[in-house]
């Protein structure tokens, strides 16, 4: 959803925002630009594609100055264009920023200077922003801002710069991520802390109506009103290596190999003596759990599909009422919440807006809020508080793949802890589970090791018109989590359907071009599901089993087959999804996609 | 899900068979099949395709005899061919059957029968029950029947002769629907009541573990044991009128017009003097009401969609704990269902098989039951009990239409109700919803005049790679709903997303090829669905707007516009859901599908 990198100091800034931007390039990247200021002159480069073109671009001009900032875009209002791509100036070259997230009212706004003789140039609602700003500055940017913020509605994180104030850089934020960090003599933002971590690993996260101006000196900080307030830094615990994708191809690729890993960390330290343990992260009491009559797991996306799966593991550990919900509709429908709800938010980014949103919706209703997010510090676990923090480092590829395998993982884990807090899960139940989420990482382990016969089988498939994905129970959720995986990075229509549905109507496109990948564990189901891959089968599609390992039946039915180890039935989602991510992986680099940066995409999204 | 037809008497039993198969013909058409016993010998017409190939088989064979039966299937074991189709008759030549179903022992039972000799000469699961009934026919077909019984496991609705019994016809069923009927010196035996209609109107629907024996002068019933018992036929209300398709080219074109009326019909009786009452169907008091503290929908493709749209209307009305689930997987998963719980099941033929078995364990479990259905008499109706019954009459194109206005239109009565009955829906509430539901049909009938309009708009993306259809909250049911539509007549991708979601990966997909059809009334949501639009321009998809009469401003988005009436907000899924019936309809007549038996599709699923 659109990256930012802010810097002044004493370096050239083109090349350190540079730098940041191509950090922030998961974020969005259909179109880049930069802006210094040198002698009172605002200069700026932009351009569509890469941040690789704008730095040609910049490479080619002489683009000096020791303050800048930067963009990389995800187009919300406005085609993908140079003349739409941030930063925007306004009218009367006096002001500069960058925008992430939207300007609700930006019509009304430009409506309204447009009948006082201002002259817009792009199609973009940011424009609406700094010309309003150009509009209202005086020589006092605090004052401006104030009245900025005032005036427009919707979400945003600004980066300002004002053509005779070289020596600060201002920022405002309500409702997109941004965080400000400071070194000797160098002060920096960014929509991503991970920018920032090779300068300095000592944070300021802004918060919603918050302003800050930022120099050479050090940060202050400010309230919407104008007033300013103390605030303190947080340290940051990611490693500057973690962002480097190695001798992988693709960040994809090395972040489904980190899985085993990823999973083996988020049992650490919640797993004592084969038993589950999150007392140091949840405060907790038996009493207070005995309250929570039911619980809602709210979420986007691939977490969205995390807390599918968590459902079905955690209904078979205790009487749990669950409901499953998009965040977006969450937030706007008449679902009843109070205090007898435990509310779980699941955010990778702890960024994402819709979460956020029905976050607050939530905790203003009286529900107990969790949350599960990969990243310490980010604006949903500030917000919430109460965390599980998922150990997956940073996630770099867009279509995400560890962070699915490390909230399952964690949400397990809640799960049991749960059920036993309510003397609803059996010692030996424990056990069982215990040993059995112990033995997931080589179990991942195992079916990485198969990659090649994986890739041998997405090369067969690679030009299918699309894909449906089947499953019945807790084979459902890893089914919808492949589906998006293909339809992320390889641009083929895949949907997943409970198995027991596709007779209800998806049945009639089958044909010998559109293959079905049937989940079919060795399970209680699976003769059902084997009658669903039969019916597929008369219609003359494909079948891509994905089986049990001991499962020798299923060969009768297809000969693409691609086992995956034995599991305790609850865990079948760890071992389903890991085939499936390789398998839209390999498709998507026979079809030549951009893995790490499919079209249209952004990782963490900050609108809504 | 194949159709059977059965007959016996005084006339030629082939031209009943193929004008009762014709009638099936929605149910499956893939391959049909007819039978006849004359003179003790078998004689047997199959083939590929439909009834209508059929016919002109016959039509050249010498074909006569005064008993038979036929089969239209839609094929589950085994690919579509002619080996493949029904009837299938016993290597000795002794016995003929149909079938509809799913045997799931199949394999086992040619195995053991292989191994004793018998040559087996399809891929199907049913050759196995006429196989067994060949191997231990000894003269006795009660007996060889009661037999087979207990060797099958799974669905089937079986209709046999025996070679060597020129007087009868025998039936049995467990799991799919059958009905016989009688007339003067005629027996009749059908899946669907509707192929009856012309020869009688008094028919008993068999029940599971149920065996009949039909002769010129009556019906005898038994169950699986042998003994016999007494059984009273019902009295169909339709006409058999109901089932011409008149002027319209297709049945489902009929259907769409029919919604006003079938509105109309479904208020009738159950509003009076602006109250809602549904107390001549509902025994319900406000006591019970308020001990049940969940409301469980379930239910597959359309009929499901339709609770989709019942629950965001019935959180509107009161305080209603709700979750929708499809069939297949409520029956298999965990979830929480007891005394508290109040399991509405709903299906327009009353013989889906998934919603049936949900409905089996719910009432298992203590919930208190309640079936939404088309037909009356239906096995679900008459397991279940209490019921709202729709009066849209047979609807025979199988993609369904008015019966999913019929359904959301009952189901907003009863959330009424049940919010009134629990002291939860204010009169002026209650006055204002009634007045806006009776308002209903002369909205539809308003949106159905601008069918030219709607045609040519179909008529402009005839051509599409697939679709995208986008809502929020109360516009997002019907996208699910106008998404399937398309897949089932067209056969293309259209996939429908809460709008706020596509961005968490769909997103990716879209391009100038991929079309969104965004459904965005004038409401509180207006704002947020404009974003999503704007997401989707930004990456170049052509937008086709479903949007508020009233609403101007959708114009600087789309030229693409459908507008539909006012409503109140509540019941946009009614005004929503016709345009993308018309267009999904016309879409498929521009690609030259067969509308009203679109490929794979079957409109009574009866197997899992």
């Amino acid at each position: 959803m659109c990256g930012i990198m802010g810097y002044i100091g004493c370096k050239e800034a083109a090349k350190i925002i540079l730098d940041g931007l191509a950090k922030h390039e998961y974020r969005g990247y259909d179109s880049a630009g930069i802006a210094v200021i040198k002698g009172g002159e605002i200069q700026e480069i932009r351009t569509t594609g890469r941040v690789s073109v704008l730095a040609e671009k910049v490479a080619k001009a002489n683009f000096t100055g020791e303050l800048g900032i930067g963009h990389t875009r995800w187009a919300t209002h406005g085609g993908v264009s140079e003349r739409n791509a941030h930063p925007h100036i306004s009218s009367d070259n006096r002001v500069v920023l960058v925008h992430n997230g939207i300007i609700e009212n930006a019509r009304e706004i430009r409506t309204d200077l447009e009948a006082r003789g201002i002259a817009f140039h792009t199609e973009t609602d940011t424009e609406s922003a700094v010309q309003y700003l150009g509009y209202v500055y005086d020589g006092d940017p605090k004052g401006a801002i104030v009245k900025l913020t005032k005036r427009i509605r919707g979400a945003f994180a600004l980066v300002i710069m004002f053509y005779d104030r070289p020596n600060e850089i201002w920022t405002a934020r309500k409702g997109s991520p941004l965080v400000v960090g400071h070194a000797k003599g160098e002060g920096f933002c960014a929509s991503d802390p991970t920018a920032l971590l090779e300068y300095t690993r000592d944070v300021w996260f802004m918060d919603d109506d918050e302003i800050a101006r930022i120099t050479r000196e050090g940060c202050e900080f400010y309230d919407f009103s104008g007033a300013p307030h103390e605030k303190k830094p947080m340290h940051l615990d990611w490693d500057a290596a973690m962002t480097n994708r190695g001798e992988y191809p693709h960040f994809m690729l090395k972040e489904i190999h980190e899985q085993p890993d990823v999973v083996a960390h988020t049992l650490l330290g919640r797993i004592a003596g084969e038993k589950v343990d999150l007392s140091h992260e949840l405060a907790w009491t038996p009493e207070e759990t005995e309250k929570w009559k039911k619980i809602h797991f709210v979420a986007c996306g691939t977490s969205h599909y995390a807390t599918a799966a968590a459902a079905r593991i955690m209904e078979t550990l205790g009487n749990f009422e669950i409901r499953t919900e998009v965040a977006s509709e969450y937030r706007y429908r008449n679902i009843p919440i109070d205090e007898e709800t435990l509310a779980i938010f699941v955010s990778q980014s702890g960024e994402t807006a819709d979460t956020l949103h029905a976050a607050r919706l939530a905790k203003n209703r009286g529900a107990r809020c969790l949350v599960i997010t990969n990243v310490r510090g980010s604006t949903i676990h500030r917000e919430v508080g109460e965390a599980i923090i998922t150990p997956a480092g940073p996630e770099i590829g867009v279509a995400a793949t560890k962070t699915f395998t490390a909230q399952i993982t964690a949400l397990t884990l809640l799960g049991m802890y749960l059920a036993k807090l309510r003397g609803e899960l059996s010692p030996a139940s424990e056990r069982r589970l215990i040993s059995a989420l112990m033995d997931i990482p080589g179990k991942l382990a195992t079916i990485l090791s198969k990659e090649r016969e994986i890739e041998a089988l997405a090369r067969d498939f690679a030009d299918a018109r699309g894909f449906f994905f089947i499953g019945r129970g807790l084979a459902y959720p890893p089914a919808l989590e492949g589906a998006l995986k293909l339809k992320e990075i390889s641009y083929l229509h895949a949907e997943a359907y409970p198995a027991g549905e596709m007779k209800h109507g998806p049945i009639a496109l089958l044909d010998k071009e559109l293959p079905v990948v049937a989940l079919v564990p060795k399970n209680g189901l699976w003769e059902k599901t084997v009658s669903n891959i039969e019916e597929s089968m008369a219609r003359r599609s494909p079948i891509i089993a994905i089986a049990t390992e001991s499962d020798e039946e299923i060969r009768h039915y297809t000969s693409h087959i691609i086992f995956t180890p034995e599991t305790e039935p609850e865990l079948y989602p760890f071992v389903a999804v890991i085939p499936l991510q390789l398998f839209a992986y390999y498709i998507a680099r026979q079809r030549g996609c951009d893995i790490d940066m499919p079209r249209n995409l952004a990782k963490s999204v900050t609108v809504e």
